[in-house]
């Protein structure tokens, strides 16, 4: 199943598209409200969509506009160098144990919205990842049971404000400015994918220029040892959004770099999940 | 005013605290919800506590569980490195940014509940800190006004796993394991305070003895440049818990290092804001 959460003249819905096209139905927070249906548990997000399915109106995806699939995540945990290629792009051994900072939910913007080029920086990057969503809390979880915690995949741009990130030790503030993480637009429930969302093809690209293209295959962490690694530590609750770290080619690394400006495209496509489109604007 | 959140035979309420002792209301939510009454902002928060100044029952502090102040705070941004004594014992230089890290509510525990050393890690350590809570939300907010945004101030205690902390360039996961982020007891509105919760005492001391001891007009950025700073990144929302920095100290920094263990006390307090006392326990 894939379910977005979107607007259509200003009123909240939960669409569900097929192969038949999209349905949607308006003005139902019971039924728009993604966060409240995973935090639920059970199968109330995949009722939701039945129920979208079943008797949603037909609309055209011009006609909607898609927000961000949660905004009340309870940690948004965001992988980094867990792709070899790009830890080494960045001059960083490949670590031991997922490195792990945290996005806010004041950083979100759904696809089709402007990524926010701050007026105090140009160094704007570019990040495409795929996203794991916990629907099934738990603590040291063992790797075989660790899939069955995960009840979503989507596609995540990880905007990135370098100069901040860089700035001290801690790559926090650069990662959270308003309207630089893109989410969305769908979330594919996890029985539509392969196991793990592994082998999918992940592609980024700028103003239609491929800049990074790898396969969720070669991640150093996949979802299973992140699932197993992080529960070793804290609580996974539902809800919780695992942004699973960017493969090589970022701006900052190129010669000479390429960070996105106002005008600009950027496009992340995975494989059998979606394609999150979203403009960049000066701020 | 002094506000807590608090549970008596398994009840949740609001307590407020004066010279006369302490009253509190239990059973209703719109009273014990403090993360809903900073959400709405205004004087709801101050309100509520009248209420429960006028109408409360007397209570023994001893009768009370203290919880966490908040559980659902939009961010919890803590700033590492923000006393100059502290940078210096970990070999860092001073930032010229302030350095962040995101705590998630899934670590917080109250006054009075075990801090959990994980069964994994042999290196547990202490931070006393002051918390400033915003009140009022805004994005590039004036130097001048940045007060104006902070409705109270708490103490908390940033229990570090230093391994874990450490095994990643980012901290993220040492500063996240359940039952280690100690907050509370009580919520002291800004009028009960000089400006900023500038110019107090702060202690630390584990099992009696004292482990740092500072002031918070020691902080490199202090609430004022902190949410001028922080604001020109993102927007700060209401009920969202700047932890403001440790002073030096810290069990890591010593030789032989001083980590916490099963059976120990850490008391964290703070001139005229309050007393955090958490044991330690084996998890």
């Amino acid at each position: 199943m894939r379910l977005a959460k979107v607007s259509k003249n200003g009123i909240t819905g939960l669409a569900v598209s097929n192969g038949d096209g999209i349905k949607a139905v308006f003005g139902d927070e019971s039924l728009s409200d993604i966060d409240a249906l995973i935090a639920k548990g059970g199968d109330s997000l995949q009722q939701a969509g039945a129920r979208v399915a079943a008797e949603g109106e037909p609309v055209a995806e011009a006609e909607l506009t898609f927000l961000p699939p949660l905004v009340k995540a309870p940690k948004i945990i965001c992988l980094g160098l867990n792709y070899k290629d790009h830890a080494a792009e960045g001059g960083f051994q490949v670590p031991e144990f997922p490195t792990v900072f945290g996005r806010f939910n004041s950083s979100l913007i759904g696809h089709g919205a402007p990524i926010i080029k701050p007026p105090t920086s140009d160094q704007l990057d570019y990040e495409g990842e795929m996203v794991a969503i916990v629907g099934t809390a738990g603590k040291d979880i063992a790797k075989q049971d660790a899939l069955s915690h995960i009840v979503a995949y989507s596609v995540f741009n990880d905007g990135s404000v370098r100069d901040y990130q860089l700035k001290t030790p801690q790559w926090t503030v650069g990662k959270n400015f308003d309207d630089t993480g893109a989410f969305g637009p769908w979330l594919v429930t996890v029985d539509e994918l392969p196991a793990g969302g592994a082998g999918l093809k992940i592609e980024t690209r700028l103003n239609g220029q491929v800049v990074q293209s790898a396969n969720t295959s070669d991640m150093v962490f996949d979802v299973v040892d992140t699932v197993a690694l992080l529960s070793t530590c804290f609580t996974l609750e539902a809800g919780d959004v695992l942004v699973m770290g960017t493969p090589s080619g970022i701006g900052l690394a190129r010669t000479p770099p390429l960070f996105m400006k106002d005008g600009d495209v950027c496009e992340v496509e995975i494989e059998k999940i979606g394609l999150l489109v979203n403009p960049i604007k000066a701020g």
